[in-house]
């Protein structure tokens, strides 16, 4: 449902604009003359609940911040919350000059080969009248192009946000904030215009409706590759066998989790992209029961094969879930979102005991959370969705194309930095912890 | 009013529901045709206030986690954090799969005995096409069903929240679990459809607008019974005194109860069902002031008996004002929430050296807080409310009612599971801290 | 903006009041008659959207806990704490009894003076029909007269709040205490009634969208004339030069800047002062990236003059940009808020830095980002705005008038408090650390 709203507001319409005075009506198909008939209270309530989502999204930053930097360890704190601040900075603004136009070509109402499309500075302000009138009369508009925009830019910085948590304790400063920028910046809207932009795979009948995919898999199997590239932290992996490294502040992480679920009802309920209401009703339900369900899961599945009642993979447990269902919010029924919730709670349980066997070292389990969770929500669509259009060999093909993308750029780009700047502190800075050695400071001092 | 829309909303309409193509108009009756009337913003609207508001009461649950945690010592923060956690999850899901359909019997439009009713799984999806839309046509709907449930399920966990405060730093995880899991799917649902599901207190006039009793008096009164059978932390009551244990991270604290604050907008503010701006705007006010003047309340009254200023006594009382006010947000005039929150400020002072006195030991003051301000409340409505038809003897009667109820079932629970499982770490455990002893791992480490 | 809807919501009109029965329909001119009528959904939407600004700029208040408790030391954690709570209590309540109405005076529909109206209580509840109904018939009205008191009261406490972090690790509670009130409750409404209160500025044509100046700037400045009288932390300023003293712990410190960036939300998009989703949605707009920019900017300014990424100058980056753009938030375009925030980014590691060289002690800085960037906020109205209104040389004037008058209010009256109370704690006290030494309790426990 995504693009089909893009696609609509930005059409150009030809209106006659007129400059009218206090005593005229405004002159037809203006925004004034919109807002003075019938359907400006839905409008207005429309705009208000995707507006209300990208304040929620904006909150999952801090989420991020929060859970990445309590499950690590304290001498890396100040860097792990440098890194995500700059991240959903440089996120915002990259894609306010050029992701946001590359990500929804289609919206232009030109053809476009489906792939690729070029990306160029927002307009400024609303002085395209037509434009921003259009906004607001077309069929499917519910809300301004600023609406709009804010919404998707907020989720833009979430993709390289997770792979932060995968490479914190050894990356390199500035490598990780150029390979972040070029990322969010450039990598996701070409993924995201596969699918939300009208390309190939939305052709394809390929769904994800608010970016099990789309955000959580493109972060999480870029996540994978940037940790290959960049070896397990020193002394993770022993000849004694793997050594746990443990979370230095779990109220923090705590934090983190519930402010990304509360975060999830703007992301998942936004992405109905109206405040209809059986639509974002049905999505509150099943996003939430799917996370309560993951958590659940994950606590006894860790309960019983860890021999302890474990709490960051409960916390886990509740992000998987919550990937999990983010896919088919809306076409996956409520008791169906616990089950997917359930399932993903499981997985993650044992994806991170996976990757820590075959020695890929990932701080705070985001490829696991992100990336395998991604998929699986994904999939899962094409086995419970309501919907018959679904398919699950479409969502199989649609899930590995992008996250083969996100692998096979990551990898590059990482690369590339691997053997010029170098993406890794030396055995000393790691040692020391990147606070003192990066930042000059602690996090915290008595 | 809480019951009169559900009452509504589920009645079985006669409809003729129809499948219907591109150009014809959608089929009287239904969702579709309601949504292209008159009502249908207003309806939006409303709607999205009461998810909001289930949003800002999950909210509450990140607000009881750090509140409880950053109260107690540090060695025990992991396992009320666990505990947290798990009383969310499975308070949502039991709430589904029973207590929502047990608490609201009369919305079946049945009659039933007012004392008990059977509960059911929530129907999944919106199969039911004259449940659908008898949701949005009646008189008095102004949310869907789903909106309710999600509403209401983040509500049900709170009780057993309340709970998990008091009995915090030497309840046995397990015994825990299996108390919390049928207080919050069992019990709750029984009071609650005393009142809001149209039972026996309802047909008396008791009035709890949202929940001083049947949330907060209700865990209050269960968390003390717990707490008599469970006996004081090792080391607080001593020969020589009461020995004060120091909260372990107040900064924690303060973010947990500005989260309870902030949530209580939904607590209170979406109880009035709507997002009727009268209503709304006044809840808002009298939530606020109220939550305000038991701070302040509370400040001066802990330094004037206890002769320092208090900070964690400061922010008791603000949670004391804002559950004084739950049950007359509607029916008491701004400047009486002031009093009534003042009040609740001063009681929790005393009732918290009171507790401390005759030596049961409460390590957040839940019992002070949500149970002794929570009766303060209830019958604060018989005393200040502007509606003539409530009345003191009945409220006064109703929160009686329901303390004692949950004060005997969670007696009687506790001391079975005393006597079986038992509900006490042993004493090594406790010295050593739940968190290691527990969990294997500690909350925060260098 | 601000003032136009108050201007008509109190007018007294004068209606026929009339009892009516459940048959009848509700008398015209009765609030009860608009809710039936065809403009009900667009006043409920507007309103909830002010209601929820007031939430989110209460959350604003964690905010400043959080980050002045997180920039300080661990030592003073619970004095500052102590006194953001003791604010936001007095400040809601002295508004209620005071500054509300001292503040806009011209809703009355009367003439006054544009410098000084008294004060007196809010009225309780909605008693007088006229002024009630009044509040949604007249045009330019949007909401009740509650959700225009709480959402102010909401602001009113933020400008004591900032003089906390400033004068924050030294000042004696009791006198802070005084003054704060005193401020809050007394001074910002003066100054506020230039402006909004439809004062002697508002006639000149001063604009201020939701408080650059009004608030921040007032802030700042009175922070100023505090810390100048109070005098440095010892061991601050030594013959050795400036000693930094290292905030204590920086997570809670990004805690409180996330909470203020989203609150800000509420700051800006409320003083739309309706939902109009054009208004709405752009100051969503250029308020985020205005913060983002601002982040940025402080970042690598301050990475290429202290030769390391400094986290808490990005962190007070973001709440530069944030303060920068809220005056012009509604006039600006996009892009050039981007420009406006990057500025203030640089701007606050510059004025931090000169501070410390002319031996003024601000530990959170809350000078520079409040009162520098306040002011730069306020002139870059006039300098980018797209209202051919704003001038230059008015907002240079209007800002001057409202800081000076803030600076000479607070020194005079700390002053008067440093000769009789005193406001600063003995060396001793400030040595051991004012939670002990004033609170009997420290912040962290093991």
């Amino acid at each position: 449902m995504r693009m089909l709203t893009k696609l609509t507001y930005l059409i150009p319409l030809l209106l006659t604009a007129s400059a009218f005075g206090q005593d005229e009506p405004p002159a037809e198909g203006t925004y004034e003359a919109f807002m003075a008939g019938s359907d400006a209270a839905m409008f207005t309530v429309n705009n208000l609940w995707i507006l209300l989502s990208a304040a929620l999204v904006f909150i999952m930053h801090l989420g991020f911040c929060s859970v990445e930097s309590g499950l690590c360890q304290k001498k890396n704190t100040v860097n792990i919350l440098f890194k995500n601040v700059f991240i959903v900075c440089i996120g915002a603004l990259t894609y306010m000059a050029w992701g946001f136009n590359a990500m929804y070509p289609g919206t232009m109402g030109e053809d476009w080969n489906g792939f690729f499309a070029m990306g160029s500075p927002l307009m400024n302000g609303f002085a395209d009248e037509a434009t921003r009138t259009a906004s607001v009369t077309a069929d499917y508009a519910s809300y301004t192009i600023w609406t709009d925009f804010i919404f998707q830019a907020m989720f833009a910085a979430t993709a390289a946000t997770i792979v932060s948590g995968a490479v914190a304790e050894r990356v390199k400063l500035v490598s990780f904030m150029i390979y972040a920028t070029i990322l969010v910046g450039f990598f996701y809207p070409i993924t995201g215009s596969w699918k939300w932009g009208t390309g190939w795979l939305d052709a394809k009948g390929f769904y994800d409706f608010a970016g099990s995919t789309l955000v959580h898999a493109f972060g999480g199997f870029a996540a994978l590759a940037a940790i290959i590239v960049l070896g397990p932290r020193r002394g993770k992996f022993t000849k004694e066998g793997v050594k746990p490294i443990l979370p230095h502040n779990l109220p923090l992480a705590n934090i983190g989790v519930f402010m990304l679920f509360l975060g999830w009802f703007g992301f998942n309920g936004g992405s109905v992209l109206s405040a209809d209401p059986e639509a974002v009703s049905r999505v509150f339900v099943t996003t939430a029961m799917a996370g309560f369900a993951g958590g659940l899961a994950a606590m006894f599945t860790s309960w019983a094969v860890l021999k302890k009642p474990d709490l960051s993979m409960g916390l886990n447990g509740i992000l998987a879930g919550l990937v999990g269902i983010t896919a088919g919010a809306d076409s996956i029924s409520p008791w169906m979102s616990v089950v997917v919730g359930a399932i993903a709670g499981a997985i993650v349980v044992f994806s991170v005991i996976f990757f820590d066997k075959i020695k890929i070292d990932d701080p705070v389990g985001a490829v696991s959370v992100h990336g395998v969770c991604g998929l699986w929500g994904t999939v899962a669509v094409g086995i419970f969705s309501t919907n018959p259009d679904h398919s699950f060999g479409i969502q199989l093909m649609g899930c590995l194309a992008i996250s083969a993308f996100a692998f096979i750029a990551s990898f590059v780009l990482f690369f590339l930095l691997k053997v010029t700047l170098g993406v890794r502190v030396d055995a000393q800075e790691e040692e020391e912890g990147l606070d003192v050695a990066e930042h000059g400071a602690p996090a915290y001092t008595d």
